[in-house]
């Protein structure tokens, strides 16, 4: 098959998928066994021709959940603007990978760029950064990165005998806990901070918790602040944080990877306030930046740590003399897709202005959705929304339920969380090509499905 | 920007990119002030035009390196085929993750099919698998696998203080070493087998290994073997090791990431006998089978252990009956990418039978480039190629010098390695649309280097 035709009917089948996007936003539910009568999924020994190849390619590609339509509000991730995407387009074209200047040549040019604009925004003034597959894995690396800063010996030598200690709210994302089991630190040994009443980890028992551990004998060695929390996307007091880590020698992590896009805005980064009093920090431009899945970086304050930590030799790959440009020997990767070139190019085409304008009309459709609730006496706010998400109740009927019920029949898309108990809907602002007419639409549907759960009183409340 | 646009203008540049690698397969070399004097990379706040945006893309395309060209030699992943293409510009089109069923749906699936075809491959009758951003990360997660497995109390309490140990050929890839540090084992105590003539992994020595640690009072828990060798290509000896693994219970490892795609070739997939004893299996479809970068897979052989090992609660993601299908709940990952599709399209395009035909091609490729290096008194085989990568010896001149030579005048790209105190130039015959014409051509090029090299003498030996 030739290139020039694969791109031909990649383009071709695009447009249908962007038509069916408009008319049928969410793809309708199916099951397995939809799917597996909808279409033949198997592997075989023979092959096919071209035109049932992109038959296939075309179905497939129209049965898949649209995650970009307007009537997606989900998760923390959505949309894809049109520089983005081209960039990204294109890096699947260019096929080549990050880790030597010799095979990436300029697009090591353009993830330095990238994270030098980001490094600056959170304050760090002599650090480096690192793109990594996905928001769990940068935290990861920060996690590595100051394990082996705490105890030098770690790195060569091996963890001792002594409980190394992690804390982090009980509002932040699960990836922490989960890198914990990962490195062998121990899940158990992740110490679940209390949030106040709007998300924020409480200073005061994180401390005591602190002192806890060092009675005890334990190693404290990091604590995960939280930019956006994941549920209600509240931003923990940075400052605070600080003062304590700095009090007892701890690492200070900040997960920004939803909420850290707010320092572009000049209206909303003092929510981020103090972020360049922290040691590293999360960013992933997939989700506040609407650039396509994944483009997560990690953040380093000081610069030489991500050398130290993670370099390994390997005179088959890293050759020549450019060590300082050979972005695999600072990864926890070896290969990797040019994922900055996308971020690059929205920043490129928007400039810093357009891209803080799309960040603030975020803000704005979790304003107005918050309004939405309410005005409307069914709806109540679980908590007034710190950032993108809107977080409420319904009178009489349980999320879970509307959840699936919107879903199956293909009106909306959106989840339901749990906090303090009480369990609500998590409505995301997060795909800034959302108009407030959409978010009208939104709780239109919620009544919908509503109304029909009551008229089938098995799924009620 | 319009989607439409932004699809057309890849397009548009796509044609012109392809163009310009047929007729210069290698971008010259440009240094990074080459790059500063050509391109204006800096961010600022003023955005542009469509018109200066797409002219940008276009420039920055162009002037990264060209990994899928025929000239191409440098790595072990090269070109990338129309089906594959197709089906990864679609899945950043559909810009969806993996994580949970609801927003994958039929991508879901897509996976399991492609892993279950892998699965039976390697001879895992009840096995599991999951996709990982790259070759060593899988290798992380079996190696995070089989650490838990060894100590029942590792994922909740983390390590005691007793040293866990590694076993892997010196021939093996780096991120063996890498991972250990990385998850606080300790690169010191990762244990550096030593290979035999043709870079298999020492039996013997493994064993020796294995008993002096016992003797220390150390835990030897992990045996990285490996199916294709970074350098050499060589394929370890899986019956040998599995019988050691079995006999001192540790978890035998393959890291099949270059050489697992063998499996697929009635011809070749005798190298891996024994491939079935092994607990985990590393395949990177984005090398022998020439799918664009990245599509790595774990495999592991008994199934459960996956989701034992990686998942953690998160309500508000992993919400309903679809436990299952939910891959977040078994990956390292949270969100990521739908990778699965393009391994997936390959198959469905070309069928078993195809894929064989292209693998077959390249060990035909590296044996023919083998006889071209014999054939030539100027040129000497360090060893006969045991898969695709074909390393040879000039005389008179030195590989680092000659690879520089060849980049930095853009007449091919290809890299040098090291051995037994040797150092040699690493051919890797990975890409199978090149043909014998195009191996007569590098040492041509070859030739070009070495004769440039003695008119100076100042970068002579």
């Amino acid at each position: 098959m030739k290139i020039e035709k694969a791109i031909d009917e990649f383009a071709k089948i695009s447009k249908i998928l962007l038509e069916k996007e408009k008319k049928e936003p969410v793809l309708k539910y199916h099951s397995v066994e939809d799917y597996e009568k909808l279409i033949n999924l198997s592997l075989s020994n023979k092959g096919c021709t071209e035109n049932e190849f992109f038959k296939l390619l075309k179905e497939v590609s129209l049965l898949t959940p649209r995650t970009n339509s307007k009537s997606f509000f989900n998760q923390l991730f959505a949309g894809r603007t049109g520089p983005s995407l081209s960039a990204d387009l294109l890096a699947t074209l260019l096929n080549t990978t990050m880790h030597t200047y010799k095979v990436a040549g300029i697009q090591v040019l353009v993830e330095k760029e990238i994270t030098n604009a980001f490094l600056e925004k959170v304050g760090y003034e002599n650090g480096e950064g690192i793109m990594n597959p996905g928001g769990s894995l940068s935290n990861l690396v920060s996690m590595i990165i100051a394990r082996n800063e705490k105890d030098g010996r770690i790195l060569k030598e091996g963890y001792g005998g002594r409980k190394f200690i992690v804390y982090t709210s009980i509002e932040s994302h699960y990836s922490v806990i989960k890198n914990a089991g990962m490195l062998g630190l121990g899940r158990n040994n992740v110490r679940k901070i209390q949030s106040d009443y709007i998300g924020r980890m409480d200073a005061t028992h994180l401390e005591a918790e602190i002192k806890k551990d060092l009675l005890e004998g334990n190693v404290p060695f990091y604590i995960n602040a939280t930019a956006g929390t994941t549920v209600l996307g509240a931003y923990d007091e940075f400052n605070e944080i600080s003062r304590i880590s700095k009090k007892y020698a701890l690492w200070m992590h900040i997960d920004g990877a939803l909420g850290g896009s707010a320092l572009l805005s000049r209206k909303h980064k003092h929510l981020l306030e103090g972020s360049e009093l922290s040691d590293s920090f999360t960013w992933n431009a997939h989700k506040m930046m609407n650039v396509p899945v994944c483009a997560s970086f990690l953040l380093v304050k000081e610069k030489g740590l991500l050398r130290k930590h993670f370099s390994e030799k390997a005179d088959y790959l890293f050759q020549g003399e450019t060590e300082d440009l050979d972005l695999g020997s600072i990864s926890m990767q070896c290969g990797r897709r040019v994922d900055a070139f996308k971020v690059w190019a929205a920043w490129k085409y928007y400039g810093l202005v357009g891209i803080e304008r799309r960040i603030d009309h975020l803000f704005e459709l979790a304003e107005y959705a918050a309004s939405c609730v309410e005005q409307d006496p069914m709806f109540e706010l679980f908590r007034s929304p710190e950032s993108v998400n809107v977080c409420f109740t319904i009178a009489g009927a349980t999320p879970e339920k509307v959840c699936e019920y919107l879903h199956k029949k293909g009106l909306i898309m959106v989840g339901y969380s749990t906090s303090e108990g009480t369990t609500f809907i998590r409505m995301a602002c997060i795909n800034a090509d959302i108009e407030k007419t959409d978010i009208d639409h939104f709780f239109k549907q919620i009544k919908v499905a509503v109304k029909a759960l009551r008229l089938n009183k098995a799924v009620l409340v």
